[in-house]
């Protein structure tokens, strides 16, 4: 994917990377980063018992766990390096049930500012080397001064 | 609150109660079930480290979880005894920082259908006797034939 | 309704006023200002059938433009005198089909911000003295100094 | 574009070209349609002083109007020739100021279903061969049986 922004911080990985290991609850989940490029982050997460509905699969909030977090940090890659992101709303729309041995959000900025950016990310189930697109979400993402 | 339509089963209490108990996602955030009426359910959440985000906050998405567990449930209160329900999509404004002991959030049916319902979701933080609203949810849930 | 907020400059009414006569679009819609309170703008629409969908019934975007003007409108009644607002975004679940003689939009503001504002309306169908909500919305609307 | 689905009626342009004549709305815009592929719908605006906000840039609501419309008819093209199509629910982001003599949505089905099929749309703004991306649209489409 071509870059649609220059980052404004040339440390923008170690940023984003240092601030997804203070995230407590994507530990609790087991999520993990999985690419780190100026206006857009992936965000891998294995299917495990304890994130489950009750139908054993894994729990939609999971799906957009993973899905708003890759937004916000793929608006993160591309601020000053003094500045946080803060999720101002989202929507997300689940698009067939999620079950698969391993998930992926993709993050992306399709409108960088000063203030907001806006964020358009997908979540897709891995089987193999097949994918599917389950979940695709819309999001606001407030820059705010550090 | 008055209910805002009969519930046409009226084991609806042990069904809602029984299918939160399958998610091991709700137990993995610590939520419980405090209100089960027609077209409404309630559901709390204490602060926990294992939920935080960076800044120590609850993570957005252990606010989205209940919002949108709640609204689903609220919707399976008013379905026949086979349905089981199912989010659509959802959109949340995250209004206020989730900084307190205790979460609630409250999820009410605004539309009752057969095949789609529509609901609208609070989350408020508990201060003691205080209470603040931290987030609002509009969700769509589908009901499908058990 | 309990003003959500005291408005910043007394002269709110004749401002959200102004600026809602230079929308020639409203005027294309035949919509009106009904009610200018702190935080809470409500707007009428009689039907007509320029304004019809392919089935006869109100545009979901007729529906739309109402919710989404009084939400702007109910914004503009808390800001400093020289401020501007602007929709960032918005969500709107159309609940019933628009079969009426007139429509009510009701905006009113839930979380006042400095940079940003959020919005939850209603459109109800007035036939005679009965109503009945058809559409739900919840927006975020951006703050700009004038 | 590759199409996302086959069409199960293949009369699917006369099906979408003579709904699209019924709507009046799109009359009162000026809107007009530009293609009608397997689905995918876009549909050009020109700009217009009746459809004018208060600082004389097109109306949110008209961006959103040729933004749902166009998601609408692309959902029709993939259903069967005596079903109707009916928006749920959508989400727009307002990414920039709507100023341009001309617009054009385009609205894709990103998931195609019997009774339910999701669109993501965007609208360009045209300054010559220049386009700009001025809004992201997500969207809910129900389908009924005629």
């Amino acid at each position: 994917m071509t870059p649609i922004s220059e980052p404004r911080d040339p440390d923008f990985r170690t940023r984003v990377t240092a601030s997804f290991a203070r995230q407590s609850f994507m530990a609790t989940l087991g999520a993990s980063l999985q690419l780190v490029e100026p206006g857009e982050v992936h965000i891998a997460l294995p299917f495990a018992p304890h994130l489950s509905q009750q139908h054993g699969y894994l729990h939609a909030e999971a799906t957009t766990a993973i899905a708003d977090t890759a937004s916000g940090y793929a608006a993160l890659t591309l601020t000053p390096a003094d500045a946080e992101v803060l999720s101002v709303e989202f929507k997300i729309n689940l698009l067939l049930p999620a079950s698969a041995p391993r998930f992926l959000a993709r993050g992306r900025v399709i409108r960088p500012g000063r203030r907001l950016s806006v964020c358009l990310a997908e979540v897709v189930a891995l089987h193999g080397a097949e994918e599917e697109v389950i979940a695709s979400m819309l999001s606001t993402i407030s820059i705010r001064p550090g």
